[in-house]
């Protein structure tokens, strides 16, 4: 698979998380030469936080993890990548808890303790016998690094996904290190795809669960590739108290904020790793909608207009075609007035008042769309509700990858 | 443009209606080698009906019709391709009432008799010079007949779209014929792009508009092609009463049966060739949506699987995918119950019950997968809910047209 075009550098120095131990194994759950199972172990005293897809057809992971959430704690997490295990009935399930028990029975926890993510075709129960041996080799092996976790959780992805940033908490520094993988398939609806986040500092799961939901409603829920919503969303947050810090709840005033705000850029770091690698992508795309009646209608036409076929194209082919972002306002459903819609490009201003601004200069306009990071601005005149979402072209390379994928 | 591969063999015999004369004429909107003006004058005494679209950024065109169908009656029709006059703000509104003045003089007749139509791109105005000669030089044409003025309404249409059917009302058999454009920017929202049907039949104005509503709900408003909803949607339903029977109401039993059935029929028609001409269609693709908690519910997860790109693709690569299916049925944000659903592919039923079918036969699969007509079934095994939506593939060819299609 060629790097995606709008792939960073390199993958980031990620330092270690005190309590996190990382290592990978070859399950085969398809015929490829490479590493497909992630195990992750995490020191006792971990606590855990969650969001999983919306759709009303969720893996049985998903309803394996959502279960795990409620108790709030962890000591592992395994990640297969191949084969997402949903759609398969008592068969998947029976996967799921197989791993969980293996994995209890290694570290002598509960299974409750563990959890499980499935990434790859959907409608193949995950087969248990490789499961386990995966495991078992898992366990045996020696731990590895972010980035080779990183490549062993991703499927179509064409580069490795992490991030780091820390906050100062109680007087200590805590890190905050993820991983994420996803690049079709995404249209998170309260989370996107596997994305995984681990800190060192210790912290009450309540809170946890709260500052990533929040996180999450600005990062993850603000991206979409190509409008589909996975069946196996998940982004889960592990934070192992290595720090040693008095664990974080919401009383803690300027730790409480420092922790959320690192958690938060986090994940729009890894949010943006997967528009990054989207399908097809050739441009990395950032829609804001000011002016909306309210902030959840701007974020759907925000959304109509970063789904819209008609749009991403015109993006790919370099034009900036504003009448279909006309279009996409005008189908969302949502409050809007033609005759006050005003439309930027890069900051330039083409459209206004319901109609072109007469004149206005397009080579600032065509340079920017000639580049790689486009800003799209739409301002509805009606309101104060603002929103913001990123999105990637559409281009041949997403036909390609999907109508030759085979299931 | 090359042909559609899923277009009809030719263009239908399409009979001339009583009331109805046609004209075309060059007003050169675009610099093309081609008539792009139609003209349509009606006999006095012809009634209208029409649907257009809910976008929130309609044309002026749209605002000009839906105020003269409140009067529901017509004396003329023109369609100008190449421009859609759309968010042009006064200068656009100018430009109807322009038309629509010259249309009045030449006729003696009101402006609110001349219903006016307009398509291409978004946010030009109308040149109304241009517009005021072509429809000089219209009014001076001989008239013409149905494939000329299907040619000259269509844009990226890669043929002639048009159908005909018959009613027998109070003893007198009446035509019905109609024309239509559309290729892209297609998920109507109560109609479609432009479709016109014309009638000898004499038909009260109110009935006729609960005809055409009835008909568009179950035809129109189940097609798309790539989830786009155009700012300039219209279908309106011209009766000119020739035929010189009782004009239609809904006391008119039998007769109104009939007429209702024959519209709704044409406009089935003429709704399958809009997909059929589909932007880069290869498959013609039809969703059955059975067992859900409504028809409303069913109809919203048709139009999710219709409108994933994931299917659309997969449907291109003759890749029997329902995993994706799956997906598209999840992320509908409709009652749904993973384990009671059931998937077909030409009638072959894949999955059931929350899992693939064990050993089902893929030969009659995939053959129906190589065919260009393709059915998909989907049963959510919840109440009675149904609902069936029409669409097309997605190809290199939809990205070749709309990332080239210069604004």
């Amino acid at each position: 698979m060629t790097r995606s075009p709008l792939a960073p550098t390199g993958f980031p120095y990620l330092p270690p998380v005190a309590g996190v131990t990382l290592r990978v194994a070859r399950a085969q759950y398809k015929t490829w030469d490479r590493c497909d199972l992630t195990f992750v172990t995490l020191d006792e005293g971990t606590s855990v936080a969650g969001v999983t897809t919306t759709s009303k057809c969720p893996s049985p992971e998903v309803e394996w993890c959502r279960d795990a959430l409620v108790l709030g704690k962890a000591r592992a997490l395994v990640v297969n990548a191949g084969n997402s295990n949903a759609f398969t009935g008592n068969r998947g399930r029976a996967a799921v808890e197989a791993i969980a028990a293996r994995v209890a029975q290694h570290l002598d926890c509960q299974p409750s303790d563990v959890f499980v993510s499935s990434t790859g075709v959907i409608g193949v129960p995950l087969p248990i016998d490789k499961a386990e041996a995966g495991l078992d080799a898992a366990f045996a092996a020696q731990p590895c690094g972010w980035e080779d976790a990183a490549r062993t959780i991703g499927t179509t992805d064409t580069f490795e996904k992490g991030a780091v940033t820390t906050a100062v908490v109680g007087g200590r520094t805590v890190s905050l290190v993820g991983i994420v993988k996803g690049s079709g398939m995404i249209a998170p609806d309260m989370a996107t795809m596997l994305g995984y986040v681990f800190t060192d500092a210790a912290v009450d799961p309540a809170f946890l669960q709260r500052a990533l939901s929040d996180a999450n409603r600005k990062s993850f829920s603000c991206i979409t590739v190509d409008s589909d919503t996975s069946t196996s969303d998940t982004v889960l947050a592990f934070a192992t108290g290595a720090a040693d810090n008095d664990p974080l709840t919401d009383d803690d005033g300027d730790g409480a904020d420092a922790f959320r705000a690192a958690l938060a850029d986090l994940c729009m770091q890894l949010a943006h790793l997967v528009v990054r690698d989207g399908e097809g992508a050739s441009k990395f795309i950032r829609i804001d909608v000011d002016g909306a009646e309210s902030d959840t209608s701007a974020h759907r036409i925000a959304l109509s207009i970063a789904n819209s076929p008609l749009v991403k194209t015109a993006i790919a082919g370099e034009d900036a075609n504003w009448g279909r972002i006309v279009m996409a306002v005008g189908k969302a459903g949502e409050p809007a007035d033609r005759d006050k819609l005003a439309i930027t490009f890069g900051g330039v201003q083409v459209a206004s008042g319901g109609l072109a601004v007469e004149g206005y200069d397009e080579a600032p306009v065509t340079a920017h769309l000639k580049g790689q990071d486009i800003e799209i601005g739409v301002d509805l005149g009606l309101g104060e509700g603002r929103a913001t979402v990123w999105t990637c072209d559409l281009t041949h390379g997403y036909i390609s990858i999907n109508a030759d994928y085979r299931s």
